[in-house]
């Protein structure tokens, strides 16, 4: 049993856009135990779908295509899909009634291309789609399966979780690759495996692999076993014994975002929480929104991108700006405290940094960063960080460093 | 003329790795006016790498392969190549020579292993590698060329940007592609499609190509012509006529963000900014701070989330939120006029909307967004949107309408 993804676009050949659903769609599958046999990206031409689907209905037993399922002239897809399985078009009356309510509920018109969209090939399972006009399509032909689905990201991922996934999983009935991922922040690749060689060693040992997945600021660490989930509880196990050692770097399971858990922490606890920002810009307030019900614990924030704003709204003294500086233990420590007041919250993160790429001096490079978390009564902790030179990983991570430091200032994490 | 791209690895195809490479390649190539045939993911196998490249020689010019060139059992790509090129292995001393002082300069001792890095196809070209241990190779037969490469990003950036489009520029001399972009906010891509079909059929009948590109609250609208650069006049030209014919969407090209142009015109008159959000929580600041020297206009922000803060912070009125509401015309004009008097700006943005999942109401369903733009002079004005059901996706759409309504309100585009 194996599948094959076909993405089309000129957009993914030429490097305009990043192809994040072969990704997506290759680690599905393989959650699913579906070994992948190849993922490839064609242009939007009826001469490449054919001649590629052709090629991997002999290869593969499931075939995932993305794209070319829009409303234009150059969405091919569907019409070739079409020719290939030797059937017509028909209007798919429930299809139509959706995409018309799609409109309805945004009060816009509906034009004839949209009405094309529920033209659907007779003998293919429709596959709805809920977020978008474009449905999927799922034809079978000699015991193989080719499914067609839109390329827009959202609309791509409901269609694989809700139709594609679920039938896959029915059709094909492989048991899978059971795993679960340990999160971890504030801790790079080769320290953490240092630091957990003899775990790694035993469960190499235990008929378990491991793979890291660094990302800025990041790493998760991925324990798979090939035996389903009857390995469910030895996985817990392992995980439970590395959270146990790393306190201070593991903070959640699967996914979870630190944000998710530090408002995990302060909703249990009846707090609130504030955020006074300068070089993020108002990055930490939002990461914390992300989630809904954010406004459980999340009062608000102050982006005091100016040095006049740090005094007017966060209360920070004229004089310890002159004295030392925006980015410095000094402003940050008086940011988290002066804005903890004034938004009436009883924590507060402040955060000033010199995010790049201008900016640097010997004394202070770009990537320096101040991190402040105000706590009840007063208290106030800061601690200085040295990222690198990319200006968007120095904003991501402060938000993330950040939002590990209240972490461990909740869980009296040393 | 045209390219192939070839990416090794199970982690790309099980989607642990995102594939970078395969589009950096792309649009190096691209940029070099090399036309992208296919691009392709395949595993670390002996019979999948011969079987892909000899398939890729007869319909590719160049193929640029990336991966499986470590110094580990696994990495097979090298020996396979040289069986496809009936070719055999030979040691090469100025290769040995770098591999020893790469090692040297890092302390560290060198493995049987690396010197057999050393050992490359006769008959290719070495490509060198200064980032790493494994050379690139670059292979000719019968006028078509192969170039195998790490698959490590900034080892095979580096080879590329030092030797491999160097050497294929001066080989092929290509005309190639051209394309540029025209970025587009606030119109659906069915709607987009229908008011400029007249203009459309005129650029086919000009010998261009169009592709639509959407994503939440953007379409982009690539224009390709198979004639090179020859054509950047025309396409320019048919850029400027949809400008002209849509000032209301088309807001800039080739990737600019909304947020970078708004930014420059505010830079352009000396105007400085301020936000004021609620359901975005800082998002749209964010968003303008995240290009560097985003200080000269944007001054800062508040993120008043809960209604305490919108009066503490923006000078609501309490009796204005008990009457219409936080997500309401009144309260955001509100929000709009006091965030600007208190964060000292010219221009400001506010936004007050029900992100959702939950807290909508038959009056006001999720989706339901205000957006204000506050003027010098005291002016305001404000628009309600019905975006859709999904958080994530409301969040990104408010940010950039409410980008757009200020770019429009600065260029008086009604």
């Amino acid at each position: 049993m194996q599948a094959a993804i076909i993405t089309i676009g000129d957009e993914l050949l030429i490097g305009q856009t990043l192809n994040t659903n072969a990704a997506w769609i290759g680690q599905e599958l393989s959650n699913q135990g579906i070994r992948i046999y190849r993922s490839i990206t064609i242009r939007d031409e009826r001469k490449d779908i054919l001649d590629v689907v052709d090629d991997y209905m002999n290869e593969a037993d499931l075939i995932i295509v993305t794209g070319g399922l829009g409303p234009t002239k150059d969405d091919i897809t569907k019409e070739t899909l079409c020719d290939y399985f030797e059937t017509t078009l028909e209007l798919n009356d429930r299809v139509l009634n959706r995409i018309k309510k799609y409109f309805e509920a945004r009060g816009k018109e509906m034009l004839p291309s949209n009405i094309q969209q529920a033209e659907l090939p007779k003998g293919a399972i429709i596959l709805d789609n809920n977020h978008g006009t474009a449905s999927g399509m799922w034809f079978e032909k000699g015991g193989k399966v080719l499914v067609s689905i839109p390329g827009v990201p959202y609309e791509m991922k409901a269609i694989m979780n809700e139709e594609v996934l679920p039938r896959s999983k029915a059709k094909f009935g492989v048991t899978g690759n059971y795993h679960q991922t340990l999160m971890t922040q504030g801790v790079g690749e080769s320290f953490l495996a240092d630091q957990i060689k003899d775990w790694e060693d035993r469960i190499y040992g235990d008929d378990l692999f491991l793979a890291y997945l660094p990302s800025p600021g990041i790493v998760k660490l991925r324990l798979t076993s090939k035996n389903g989930a009857t390995d469910a509880k030895k996985i817990e196990n392992y995980f439970h014994e590395l959270r146990e050692k790393l306190p201070k770097y593991a903070y959640g399971m699967n996914g979870e975002t630190i944000f998710e858990v530090v408002g995990g922490l302060l909703r249990k606890r009846g707090k609130t929480l504030g955020t006074i920002e300068s070089c993020t810009g108002g990055g930490i307030a939002n990461a914390f929104i992300q989630k809904s019900g954010s406004s459980d614990f999340f009062q608000g924030g102050l982006v005091t991108y100016s040095n006049e704003l740090k005094v007017k709204l966060a209360s920070v003294e004229s004089e310890t700006l002159d004295t030392y500086g925006a980015v410095s233990e000094e402003t940050v420590k008086e940011m988290a405290l002066g804005g903890m007041k004034n938004l009436n919250v009883d924590y507060s993160i402040a955060v000033s940094g010199i995010a790049g790429p201008d900016g640097g001096t010997e004394e202070k490079p770009v990537g320096t960063v101040w991190i402040a978390v105000g706590c009840p009564e007063g208290g106030v902790i800061a601690k200085k960080f040295l990222f690198g030179e990319h200006r968007g990983r120095n904003l991501e991570k402060t938000q993330l460093y950040a939002a590990n430091m209240l972490r461990k200032v909740l869980l009296k994490v040393e």
